[in-house]
C-alpha cells in the first residue's frame, strides 16, 4: 500500500539543516517549509474565506479534533462528506489528536493507561478519549494528516513524570496506528515528546521511528521554555528523524521561531498567533509589531506595512483599520487577520527561496535585524 | 453647471408606475430601481468587502453622517481623500443628513429653528447640527449623493406638530442648498416628509420641488405604520415629484415593500435589514425567512436557499452555517450577510427585468405567494 502522505526532499541548504521539499497529500502536493493557518472549528478566525486562504498561499490548514468532536460532532462532519467538503477547502487539512485541548481545556481530568477521562467544560458531560478514539474521530473528520494521541507534559515537569509520559505516548502511538482505518488516504503522524530531557527526546524519537509513521511531529515546545531551549531540543531531535519523512513543529508561529525551526530541519509549522493577535488589532510587519488601534495611527494614511503587497496593505490605511477597530467593525478583524496570515505565508515563501539560493542565514539576519529581534533578547513577535 | 446627479427614465411599466432608469453619478451610471446596502461606519457589517459588494451587484452604498461625524470625524475622512478612498469603494456612495440618528440616538435633544442641540450619547459632548453643518460634514465626507437635514416626526404625531415640522424641514432644505459647496460633484436630495397627512405630504413635495433638487427622498415611512399606509403615502407622493429626477424611499428593505415601492414609482431603497438579521443567523429565502441557527438545520446539508446562486449557497450547507453560528465564528456572519445582500440585489435585478417585460405584477404575485406573504397579512420579511 502506498502511504497517504509522502515527502520529497528537493535540497538541503548549504549552511544550515534547512530542507526544501514537497509534501504529497491526497489533496495536492505542497511546497515545504510551510506555515499552516489554524481553523480550529472548521473556519478561519477573522471571517477569512477558503478562497482567501488559497489566494494568500495556504496549502495545508489545521482544524482541532477536540473542538469538532464536541461541536458539531465528528459523525455530523462525516455525514457532510468530511471536513474538506463541510468547510469548502479543497487543499490539505491536518487535525491534531485532541489531546492538547483535553489537557488544557477539559475539567476533572483523569489519565490512565487506557486513555483520558474528563468532563466537557461547557456542558459537564463525561467524556473519554483513548488513542483509538482519537483515531476514530479523525477518520470520521477525514483530514489528510492526523495526529496520534499524545500527552504534552509541561516543559519543566520532573524527569520521572516525563519518562513515564513519553513511554505511554509511544504505546498510544502504536495503538493509534493499529486503529487507523484509512492509511491509504489519511496519513498518521507520531508525536515526539520528552520535554527538555535530551535522552527522553531520543527515546521518544527512536520508538516512533521504529513504528514507521509517514511523518513526525515535534510536540511539547513553544510552551513557555526559552527560544534557546526550543532550538536546543530541535537541533537534537530532527537528526533522529528519517530524512524521507516530513517534520512538523507544533504550535509555532513567530517569524524568528519559524526561521530557527527551518534552520534545524523542520518542514511544517502551525500557530493561532496571526489571527489571535489580529483580534486585538496587532499586525505583524517587517518593522516589528504594529498595534493599529493605537492613537498615533489615527491620521496615518500609510498601509500597515508599506513593504507588504497583501490585499489589506494594497487598499487600506492604518487610519481606516484603526477606525474599524475603534468602531468595532468586523471588517477590521478580517483585514488584520488577512494581513497577518499573508505576512507569515510570504515569509515562508522567502524562506523557501533562500534555501534554494543557500542564503537562509542572510534572511535570518535581515529578519532578526529589521523585524525588531536580536538573538539574545528576541521579542515575542 | 451640470448637476452631479442625473436620472434617465428608460421606460415606465405598462401596468404600474414602476420606472426602469439610470442614475448617473460622478462614480458611474447605475441601473434603477436599486437596493443600496448600508455601511453605517464606512464598512459593511458582517465583514463584507467592497469587492464582494461589487461582485453581488451593489452600485450605490450608504454611509451614515452622524456616526462618521462623531467617529472618526469628517475632517479625518476628508484628509484621507474622502469616503470612496477611505473605504476602498469606487462606485456610488450616498450619505444621510445625520438628522435621523440625532433624533433616535442622541440625548438631551433641543430642537430650534437654527438646528438641533444634543449630547453625544457615548461621551456626553455637547453638539449642534444645523442644516448648514449637515451639508458641510457631507461635503467633507465626499459622497455622490447627500441629504438635506430634516426632521422625521413619528407617523402618528399630531397634525399641528407635523405641519410645523414639515415647514421647518423645507426651510432647512433651502438653507442646505445654499450652503452646499460642491453641487458640481455631489448631488443634494431634498426629503419629503409629512407623516400620514396627505396635504402635508403635498405641501412638502411642492416646497422641495420648487427648490429644484437633483433628486428627492421620501422620509418618515417604514417607521411603524402599516404597509397599507406606507403604500397610500407613496402612491400620493411620487406623482408630485418630477419624472426627470430619481426618487429614494428611505429605510425600506423587505422584499414586499421593495416591490410595492417600485410599483409606486420609487427608484432607490436602502435598509440595514439584510445584515442586521444575518447577525442572528436569519436568512432571506424565496420560501420565507430561514433561521439557520435552529436545531432542525443541524444535519441539513442543503444550501440556505436551493434556488440561490450566491457564493454562500453555492459552497456551504445549512448545517455548516448553523455550526458557525453555534460556535460563534465570524465567518458565519459573513456568509449569512453575503447571502441576504445578494438576495435583495438579485430580487431587484428581477424587478428591473420584470419592468422591461411589463410583468412586474406577475413577479409581485410570485414573491407574495412563494416568499410567504399575502396582501392582507404581510409577514415582516
Amino acid at each position: 500500500m502506498e502511504p497517504a502522505i509522502k515527502y520529497r526532499l528537493i535540497k538541503t541548504e548549504k549552511h544550515t539543516g534547512a530542507r526544501l521539499g514537497e509534501l504529497m497529500t491526497p489533496h495536492g502536493t505542497f511546497a515545504t517549509p510551510m506555515f499552516m493557518p489554524v481553523g480550529t472549528q472548521a473556519a478561519m478566525k477573522g471571517a477569512i474565506s477558503p478562497e482567501e486562504l488559497d489566494e494568500m498561499g495556504s496549502q495545508v490548514i489545521l482544524a482541532n479534533t477536540y473542538h469538532l468532536w464536541l461541536q458539531p460532532g465528528a459523525d455530523l462532519i462525516a455525514e457532510a462528506g468530511g471536513l474538506h467538503r463541510f468547510m469548502n477547502w479543497p487543499k490539505g487539512i491536518l487535525t491534531d489528536s485532541g489531546g492538547f485541548q483535553v489537557f488544557s481545556l477539559a475539567k476533572n481530568r483523569r489519565l490512565t493507561e487506557e486513555g483520558v477521562h474528563f468532563r466537557n467544560a461547557v456542558n459537564g458531560d463525561r467524556l473519554f478519549l483513548s488513542p483509538e478514539k482519537a483515531i476514530h474521530i479523525q477518520n470520521q473528520l477525514g483530514p489528510d494528516i492526523m495526529m496520534s494521541l499524545d500527552e504534552c507534559p509541561p516543559f519543566f515537569e520532573s524527569y520521572d513524570y516525563v519518562k513515564h509520559s513519553v513511554e505511554r505516548t509511544s504505546r498510544w502511538a502504536e495503538r493509534g496506528l493499529k486503529a487507523h482505518a484509512h492509511p491509504d488516504y489519511q496519513g498518521l503522524f507520531g508525536i515526539v515528546q520528552g520535554a527538555g530531557y535530551e535522552d527522553l527526546r531520543r527515546e521518544s524519537a527512536r520508538d516512533l521511528v521504529s513504528l514507521d509513521f509517514p511523518g513526525y511531529s515535534i510536540g511539547g515546545l513553544s510552551v513557555g521554555e526559552s527560544k534557546d531551549e526550543m532550538n536546543r531540543i530541535l537541533a537534537l531531535t530532527t537528526p533522529l528523524l528519517p530524512t524521507s519523512k516530513p517534520r512538523y513543529l507544533m504550535g509555532v508561529g513567530t517569524a524568528d521561531s519559524l526561521i530557527d525551526g527551518v534552520i534545524r530541519g523542520v518542514d511544517m509549522f502551525d500557530c493561532v498567533l496571526p489571527t489571535r493577535i489580529a483580534r486585538k488589532g496587532t499586525c505583524m510587519t517587517t518593522h516589528g509589531r504594529l498595534v493599529v488601534k493605537n492613537a498615533k495611527y489615527a491620521r496615518d494614511f500609510r498601509p500597515i506595512d508599506p513593504d507588504c503587497d497583501c490585499y489589506t496593505c494594497q487598499h487600506y490605511s492604518r487610519a481606516y483599520l484603526r477606525h474599524l477597530f475603534k468602531a468595532d467593525e468586523d471588517f477590521g478583524l478580517r483585514l488584520a487577520s488577512y494581513h497577518n496570515l499573508y505576512f507569515l505565508h510570504h515569509l515562508m515563501k522567502r524562506v523557501r527561496q533562500a534555501i534554494q539560493n543557500d542564503s537562509l542565514l542572510d534572511l535570518r539576519a535581515e529578519v532578526f535585524d529589521t523585524y525588531g529581534y536580536n538573538a539574545e533578547h528576541p521579542k515575542n513577535f
